[in-house]
C-alpha cells in the first residue's frame, strides 16, 4: 500500500477557525501517512511519486464526526416528534437491547459502516451499545473500512430498562476487558462511554475514573442537553454545581484523557469555566438539538471564549449522516440563536464551521483535519460538476455551493494516509 | 394521452391538517385528470383502464411550492452570510438584470425547468423577473414540462438599481401586454408580482390594482419578512397601521382574486386578522427564514387561528428545492420556537406539515393536493428502498423516514392528470 503520494486539484482548508486557505491547481503532498505540504508545482523531492490528479475537483480535509451513535442508524428520521427522555424510552433503549444478539448487530452496523464510508467523514466518536461483542465487531467492520474510529461500549447500570441495564460490576468488568480485547486494533481505539449521569451510578463512575487512569483513554459523553434532564441530573446529584461537576468529582471532564461532551446547549457560567480549564471538547449536533427541541448552543459565544469545539451528527437524534449538512445547520441555528436569544453575538460563517468540522473537531484525535504538514493525511475529493449554475464561480463560491447543496459525498477519500475509494 | 388510469401502491394524503389517511396495496383511479377515488380492489366501472403498478412504493399528492424565485437557481447556496436587503443588493438584483438577455433567460430557465421537474413538486408561484420576453420563456418551458405553475412578471419601479427598474409607466404596459400573451398557454398561468412594497410606487400598485380586477388574476408578493424591511416599509408609507395595509389599500391583498405572501415572520395582530379577512395565504420559508437571520414564523398559531398555510422554498433565500426538506425545517424550526419563545404553541407534527405541503398550499391553485374526489390529479410516486433500515417499519414510518431521509424527488410524477415521467 503506497503511502508516500500527492493528489492534485483545488486544496482548501482551515488553518484556523474562519481562515480559509485556497489553493487551486496545487499539489498535495502525503509523505508515510502525514501531510508533507502544498505545492503549485511538485517538488524535486517527490518528483516519481504516485499523482492522482482530481483535474477539476475540490480537496479538503476528511470531516470529523464527534458525535454518533452507530447503534441507532438503523432508526434515523423516526420518532421525531418526541422530546429527548420519551424519545429514548420509545426508539433508542429497545432498539439498542436488540444488540445483545450478535447477528442483528452484525446486520444494523453492517448498514452503518456502508455509510459511514461513503460519507465525507473520516473519523468519529462514536457509541455503540453497553454490549462488548457488537462494540467489538463495530470496531472490526470500522478498522477493516480503513476509518480511524474511537468508538465507546456503553455503560449504564440505573434509569434504564431490564433488558438494557448492567450491574455495575458487570459494567466495569466488561469494559476492563473490552478495553483488554481493543489492543487487537491499530486505527480504531477505544473510548470510555458512560450514557449520560442518569444512567450511571456514583459507583459505576468512579471505576470508570479508575479505568481511564490505567488504560489512558479518552472519554465522551452528553451534556447539558435538554432542561428536563439537567433537572433530572440536579436530583440525581446533590451538592453539584453544574451538570459537568456530575463528571468532574471523578476525574471525567478533560485533563490528561481528553473528554468530548455532546450538546452543551445550556452550559452555564460555572460549567463553561469547568469546560475550558479542563479543555473538554463540545460536539455540537445542530439537527438533533433542533429535532429533540432541545434549543441552540452558544458555539459562538464557545469560540470567543476559546472552548474546544467541533461538529456531532448525533445520529440518531440527528437523522443524517452528513457533516456537510451539519455545517449548514449550525450556521442556520447560529442565524436564529442571534435573532431571537442574543442579538450581541454574531452568527457563524462558512469558513468558521468548516473550521468545527475538521481543525476544529479534529484536534481531538492529534493532528488531524488540517493540510499542515506533519498532520496526518485524511482528505476528500468533491465533485460539484452535477450541480449546475450559470455563474462562474470562485473557488470559494464553489466550497459554499458544495457545502449548502450537497451531501459532500465524495469521489474519493483517504484516511490516514490511505486511500479508501 | 391516456386521461382516465390507475395507479396501485401505497396511497398516503391528507384530508385535513394534521390527520394521515394511509391506503396500503390500493388503486388511486384518474378519471378525465380527476380524482376519482381509492380502493382495495379496482371497481368494475374502471376495469381496463391502464393500471400502473408501483409495486411496494409510496403514492403522494404532489407537493405545493408556495413560493419560489425561478431566476435566483442560479445562485442557491452562495451568499448565505449575508441579511435580506445586503442580499438582495449583493445577489439578487445584479443576477435578475441578466435575464434581459434572452439567451442567458433561456439557459438559467432550463436548469430551473429541469430540477423542478425532477423534484416532488408539481405546482409552484414562481417568481421571474422584470423582463416579459424572459417570463414569457419560463412559462412556455414549464408548460412543455407539464407542471401547471403560477408565474410572475416582477414588477419594481423604485429603490432598486438602474440596471433592474422600469418606470411606472413602462411596468404596467410591459404587465398588460404580458398578460395577454398568457393567454397562450393552459397549464401555466400568470399572478401579479409586484416585487415588495420598497420596490413599487403607490402608483404602480394601483396601476397592479385595476389590472388585477381587470384581468381576475391572483397576486403574489412578501410580506414582514425582515425587521429592517418592515421598519422600511413604515417610513415609506405612513399612516397604515400595519405592512399589509401598505397591500390592502390598492386592493392587493386577497379578496376574491386571492393572494399568496411570502414569510410573514414578524405579522403582528393587525395584519394577521387583515390576512384572516381577505384569505391571504402564508407561504412559509423555513429554509430562507434561517439563512437570512429573519426568524421564525408562528406558523402553529396561524393555523390555530384559520389562517390559510402552504410551504415555500424561496430559492434562493433557500437554496433546496425539496419541500421535503422544507417539511423537515418547518417542524425543526416550529421546536426552536416553542423552546425558545413561545412555550404555549407547541411544534408542528409531521401530518401537518405534509398537510402545508399538500392540500393547504394547493388550494391557492383550487382543489388541488389531495386525493379526495374531484381533486386535480397530481401524484409523485416514491420509492425507499435506498433507505436501508433493520425495522420492519409501518406505512407511516416509511413516510416519516422518506420525508426526513431523502430530497423526494419520485421515481414518477402526475400532473393534472398527466404522466411527466
Amino acid at each position: 500500500m503506497e503511502r508516500t503520494f500527492a493528489l492534485k486539484g483545488h486544496v482548501i482548508y482551515t488553518p484556523a477557525c474562519g481562515r480559509l486557505a485556497l489553493h487551486p491547481d496545487s499539489y498535495l503532498v502525503c509523505e508515510e501517512g502525514k501531510v508533507a505540504g502544498i505545492f503549485k508545482t511538485l517538488p524535486a523531492h517527490w518528483q516519481g511519486v504516485p499523482v492522482h490528479d482530481h483535474g477539476d475537483k475540490l480537496i479538503l480535509p476528511g470531516l470529523i464526526d464527534l458525535h454518533v451513535h452507530a447503534s441507532q442508524y438503523a432508526y434515523r428520521g423516526l420518532g421525531m416528534d418526541l422530546e429527548l427522555l420519551d424519545w429514548l424510552s420509545a426508539n433508542a433503549f429497545p432498539e439498542e437491547a436488540k444488540f445483545a444478539d450478535p447477528a442483528y448487530a452484525q446486520r444494523a452496523y453492517g448498514i452503518f459502516v456502508k455509510a459511514l464510508t461513503r460519507s465525507a467523514t473520516t473519523r468519529a466518536c462514536v457509541f455503540a451499545t453497553l454490549h462488548r461483542p457488537a462494540t467489538l465487531h463495530l470496531m472490526a467492520l470500522l478498522e477493516e473500512a480503513g476509518l480511524p474510529c474511537l468508538v465507546g461500549k456503553v455503560n449504564m447500570d440505573r434509569n434504564s430498562p431490564d433488558i438494557l441495564r448492567e450491574t455495575t460490576e458487570t459494567s466495569l468488568a466488561e469494559t476492563r476487558r473490552w478495553l483488554e480485547e481493543s489492543v487487537e486494533f491499530s486505527l480504531v481505539r477505544p473510548i470510555l462511554t458512560p450514557r449520560f449521569t442518569p444512567s450511571c451510578t456514583d459507583q459505576l463512575m468512579a471505576g470508570l475514573g479508575q479505568l481511564q487512569r490505567e488504560f489512558s483513554v479518552p472519554m465522551q459523553s452528553h451534556l447539558s442537553e435538554n432542561l428536563s434532564e439537567i433537572q433530572w441530573v440536579r436530583e440525581l446529584c446533590p451538592g453539584t454545581s453544574c451538570y459537568g461537576e456530575a463528571y468532574a468529582r471523578f476525574g471525567l471532564f478533560g485533563g490528561p484523557c481528553p473528554t468530548v461532551m455532546a450538546h452543551c446547549v445550556w452550559s452555564g457560567p460555572e460549567e463553561r469555566a469547568l469546560m475550558k480549564e479542563q479543555g473538554v471538547f463540545v460536539a455540537h449536533c445542530p439537527q438533533s438539538n433542533m429535532n429533540l427541541s432541545s434549543g441552540i448552543a452558544p458555539i459562538k459565544g464557545y469560540l470567543q471564549e476559546g472552548q474546544q469545539v467541533g461538529l456531532g451528527t448525533d445520529v440518531a437524534g440527528g437523522a443524517h449522516l452528513s457533516l456537510f449538512r451539519a455545517m449548514t445547520e449550525a450556521i442556520q441555528c447560529s442565524k436564529l440563536r442571534w435573532r431571537l436569544v442574543d442579538q450581541d453575538t454574531p452568527a457563524l460563517t462558512l469558513p468558521e464551521v468548516l473550521y468545527l468540522a475538521t481543525k476544529g473537531g479534529g484536534k481531538f484525535f492529534g493532528q488531524v483535519g488540517s493540510f499542515e504538514p506533519g498532520y496526518d493525511f485524511d482528505a476528500i475529493v468533491l465533485d460539484d460538476s452535477a450541480l449546475p449554475t450559470t455563474w462562474p464561480c470562485t473557488l470559494a463560491q464553489r466550497l459554499e455551493r458544495l457545502v449548502y447543496l450537497s451531501d459532500g459525498q465524495p469521489v474519493a477519500k483517504y484516511a490516514a494516509g490511505r486511500r479508501l475509494f
